[in-house]
């Protein structure tokens, strides 16, 4: 079995155009098959503000009406999804650029009415949710195999002409998950720190590695805590399905990932 | 050889959303090998002014500065080709929708500084030209015979990084001709006219087919003058290129491309 590696960036790397291009090269440079997936960052929000589109936020979650949703297809679809690939092609990494639309790669559910703690009935708008058979892994193993390195938006469809709205994260996840039969999948989360800390105020204090048993422990010693709890239980959820290994870290520390020494690994057992 | 159709849609479709659903369930049901290739429109135009950003006009062509490049990105490349994409696969229709960067399939050329008729050297900014060798014929090939039915914005890129604003009509009749060594292609540009007109003002008096002895008499009748020259002389000489025809005429006779009397036809012999 092949192995294959999912890489989710967040809007902290797209906001830094020299960060992204220094990422973007040694993405380029990682040998073998290979899948990006980004979010959006700060340019939506700007372009937003800028045509007067007010964006409603409740319980933390954004409201994605009709007017954001264009926003997004146009930022991360168009222009951030566009520039990556260019930027990719001059590294010599043969990106192609994709939404969930394309070939119906990852078709997902408009998320339905939501009752919040104060009773009202929420509707988030053009968000789609995603389960185990969103994506289509034939047609994404049948690009890897044309020699093509798929780069995915954080925007789907309902499979009726519907553009979603879709958390680039979970993306990330449901593509590794539906890969692992194809490939020996990791799935790999870059973010602003060096992996999962012991103290997260020491960037030196990485935990190398953690398997459930591990990881119990460390949730009932308070080691890892709060933010972290539904980032790492997704991740083992997603072990359980067959994903080979999650890893957590830092953008640029990339050229680890073939070391083994990049930032925290997450797997079945240690 | 299998046959292939390349259909070219401009703004006049695009900005009538009825018109453009239409249009893709008719694309939809055509049978075979297939691909799109759409122009802007106006929502880029109004995007640009809602901005505030003032695009120069220079004889008639659009200069395409940094923050017109964005805006043309994010609704070409990302609004209006992810809608279209979206509505195809409503229609089962396996579309995926493509700029030029994605697969390195368009590269261009930026264009170079022209000198106008009162002397003054223009930069026309972000726009890429093309010539022969500009389209990866395999790789197109390769994402047909993956069952895949291509959906070009008019988005291209230079290899190095840089995205680049091009001519919708040129890109169709690029790729046409570059697909003529795998495919008996045909060119379809679709238009807000019957077809090559004997009187404009008829459009009962279609052309049904000209091939270039009829051309030239055609022209030295002054039956066809002026905007259709330039369009015809490009016609006839990726003709003269390989490719089997050209067809020019309304979107909404699309069903009529099978049964052979769609608008105007041009060949190399009638």
């Amino acid at each position: 079995m092949n192995s294959l590696y999912v890489i989710k960036i967040g809007g902290n790397i797209i906001d830094d155009p020299a960060e992204l291009e220094s990422f973007l090269k040694d993405f380029s440079q990682l040998e073998g098959y290979k899948i990006l997936v980004h979010g959006g960052g700060k340019i939506a929000t700007k372009l937003a503000k800028d045509l007067g589109i007010e964006s409603e936020l409740i319980e933390g979650r954004r409201v994605t009406d009709a007017e954001s949703l264009k926003v997004v297809a146009m930022v991360y679809a168009g222009l951030i999804n566009k520039n990556i690939v260019a930027s990719l092609q001059s590294n010599n990494c043969n990106a192609i650029g994709l939404a969930g639309a394309d070939g119906n790669i990852i078709q997902a559910v408009k998320r339905p009415l939501k009752t919040i703690a104060d009773g009202r009935q929420i509707d988030y708008g053009f968000v789609g949710d995603l389960d185990d058979s969103s994506v289509d892994s034939e047609a994404i193993h049948k690009l890897l195999n044309a020699g093509f390195v798929p780069v995915f938006s954080a925007i789907t469809h309902d499979g009726q002409g519907q553009l979603l709205n879709t958390n680039a994260d979970t993306i990330a996840s449901v593509i590794a998950v539906s890969m692992s039969g194809y490939y020996q999948t990791s799935l790999v989360y870059c973010f602003e720190k060096n992996g999962v800390l012991r103290d997260v105020d020491d960037e030196t204090s990485i935990i190398k590695s953690i398997d459930p048993v591990k990881y119990k422990e460390l949730k009932e010693d308070g080691v890892i805590h709060s933010g972290m709890i539904p980032k790492l239980d997704n991740a083992f959820e997603a072990i359980s399905k067959g994903l080979n290994e999650v890893c957590i870290g830092r953008a640029d520390a990339l050229p680890e990932l073939k070391q083994k020494t990049f930032g925290t690994r997450l797997k079945s057992k240690e």
